[in-house]
């Protein structure tokens, strides 16, 4: 798409998302045009914008390509890709597209949204475009987890699809291809598989939170930071079919004493809560231990790259 | 317990397990004896050992402590701590303790097994001595996840359970109790889980296996590697309270939407292996991507040290 002069990307809501996304475009060269209903709100993104920039030693030259707007007609014409990031109401999101889809020029656009729980289906279902439409759900925060899920809806044309693909690829995410509308699609759906189980531990009293997390951050997600549950399987025997002749009964066994899921509320909550204060820290204390997170998410993905190029 | 001048740790069976806890004793100054049946085995093991240690530029003085023996009396008598790693059968495991208990001389001794599958109560029910045995889980290889699930059972001595605790922490792993003898103890409960949706999602056509791989790899897994799924959760709203009044009705839908587990055999284990082929490498070359994997493992356990020494 670059290629043939496509330079517009409209992004329609600058919070934590909607910054993001316009940082990944604007550092690959893309003319973004970002909007938000009051004027105070687009500076505020313009300020973190510039000093996450900054911090990146990117240019100035690409908080240039950043264009602030609270004129959703001037946001959207002549855009070829569409994002929209405003807050997780399927109401919000609706009125929004209501909104500017008549704005939109190009018949050839892309339109999409960064939502995470919400269908494509009911997001496009009364749009104009509806065969042009399809999501694209970053993780949090997108500059060090590069992970995005790409959802059409059963009526996306095809090549809506690959070049949203393509696209996300050439800004430097890892877009992977949700085939079927499932709730919480698959991120969500593993991270909600691993809640149920941790949470019925805690609750039989097998291991405090504590431990708990230690038996992933020291344990399994070393290994997952690098490769995924099949990968992990793989090479833990010959390949899946020795993996499944050594191991699948009792896997199925011990799946099979997994109860059902329990809502996550009540005592047991408590107990999580007073385990992770004494171990994490106070709520308090909550964002400076989302900046150490964030060290370690920017130190890993450095890394990461590092490897890749001395393999 | 070390300063006791209680030096002597007895291990018996010198696999991949064996070894790797030879190894870790060593490097913190224990006196290790290691037991296998056959000479060709201990040479084996010692050959594989040195050039470990000297990879992990270790010097020679470490080496020097670990004798092989394939006596098992001269094995055990006078150890502190003896820790069984032979194959997981209970059988194999029960004749092994059988064997060894007569010629152990102390009566303040651990007695551990390395199993990942086996319960503490099964393997101990009629030792000699049962008020004394623990499980100790460990995560392989050892030297760069240093997880170990330690796993009592209910007739085991409340000081077996802090003295194995501090001696595991002390040569530098990360111990974690397992509070109640459950099948596949946390790791691996949460590892199927995991595998279990994951499964579920190829069967159903969401995703395909390499990608699903992704979304851990480059999605949820980066964080994983610092942070467990508690954690998670906590810094992703303001604590526990405030995750569950934003998220506990929708993750309980998607948790609800999960099926029951399958065995993992037939068509989606074959697209499962196919699309492994394509991603990983065909089985012929999974020796090289288990290198792969340890290099970037050993590398991110330096790297996570080098950022916790400069919070």
């Amino acid at each position: 798409m670059a290629d043939s002069g496509d330079r517009k990307v409209a992004i329609i809501g600058s919070g934590l998302i909607g910054r993001s996304y316009a940082m990944l475009f604007a550092s690959s060269g893309y003319q973004v045009s970002l909007y938000d209903i009051e004027i105070e709100q687009i500076d505020k993104a313009k300020d973190d914008i510039k000093s996450q920039l900054l911090k990146l030693e990117e240019e100035d030259e690409q908080y240039q390509l950043i264009q602030g707007v609270t004129d959703l007609k001037s946001c959207v014409e002549d855009a070829f890709f569409v994002l929209e990031c405003v807050p997780e109401r399927l109401e919000i999101k609706q009125n929004v597209w209501k909104e500017a889809e008549p704005f939109i020029t190009r018949d050839d656009v892309i339109l999409s949204s960064s939502t995470s729980a919400l269908l494509p289906s009911d997001i496009s279902r009364n749009f104009l475009r509806k065969e042009r439409f399809i999501i694209s759900h970053p993780t949090n925060p997108p500059f060090y987890v590069p992970l995005v899920e790409v959802v059409p809806a059963s009526w996306t044309d095809a090549d809506v699809v690959t070049q949203t693909l393509k696209l996300l690829e050439s800004i430097g995410l890892v877009p992977v291809l949700v085939r079927k509308e499932v709730k919480g699609f698959v991120l969500n759906r593993i991270q909600y598989a691993i809640l149920a189980e941790s949470w019925r531990l805690i609750r039989d009293g097998v291991m405090t939170a504590g431990d708990l997390d230690k038996v992933m951050s020291c344990g399994l997600g070393v290994r997952y930071a690098f490769m995924g549950p099949f990968e992990t399987a793989y090479l833990n025997a010959e390949g899946m079919h020795s993996y499944s002749e050594r191991y699948a009964d009792m896997i199925l066994g011990i799946q099979q004493d997994m109860g059902p899921p329990e809502r996550m509320d009540g005592p047991v909550l408590d107990l999580i809560q007073i385990d992770m204060e004494a171990t994490v820290g106070p709520v308090s204390e909550i964002q400076q231990r989302r900046q150490w997170r964030d060290r370690r998410l920017a130190a890993l993905a450095k890394l990461k790259a590092d490897l890749n190029k001395n393999d």
